[in-house]
């Protein structure tokens, strides 16, 4: 699969809410994962599958997620940029119970058909 | 400037409409400009402030914008990414005189406060 058609179908995925299913179907085993700021307290880069399965888990189950606006793909070269706007309430973490809108935009490297490395473009606090 | 502080003011001007105002605020002189497909058969790839500034001041001459919405800045590291959401005209080319809605995202790479690389994420046509 070409960058965009791998970008399509995560972005069809994420308009689902289907946050792990776009892991499944889209992801290489040895994925880099990186964070704009270390929100977990455990750094901002995660490495691997399983990792990268195990922070989607503990994000989903820490956050409330009311909407979640996908824009994209909008491709270049190997790689291809999404916009999310999330509206979300935190059940964890200083931001616990205030809910709050929030854009970030992912910028996702394609090697041999699948995410290698996904880049995450936001500020918070 | 850091590279959120360089992005603030890029996104400022590029709101009130002044592109070349923000090549001048904020470009370096040997920055390098990627658009995601060849749109003016004079290749993707722009070297230089100069080059940037004709390039710029073509797309004006060619396009004329009904409005345009502008997202971010939004930072990692020494990049940061920003939306733009486009309504245009086209006056040249395979698009003359159709009006349409475009997004795109670019990305841009800031070294000694000023941005050395600006890459366009998009998909036409």
């Amino acid at each position: 699969m070409s960058a965009n058609e791998v970008g399509t179908k995560l972005v069809e995925l994420c308009r689902q809410g289907d946050f792990r299913g776009a892991l499944e179907a889209c992801y290489a085993e040895d994925i880099v994962s990186v964070e704009a700021q270390d929100m977990s307290g455990e750094g901002r880069e995660t490495r691997g599958l399983d990792k990268v399965r195990e922070k989607t888990a503990r994000w989903e189950a820490t956050n409330e997620v009311h909407s979640c606006e996908v824009g994209g793909p909008y491709p270049h070269d190997d790689r291809f940029a999404v916009t999310f706007d999330l509206d979300v309430t935190p059940s964890a973490g200083p931001m616990a119970g205030n809910r709050f809108r929030m854009q970030e935009v992912g910028v996702y490297t394609v090697r041999d058909g699948k995410v290698a490395r996904e880049e995450f473009f936001y500020s918070m606090g």
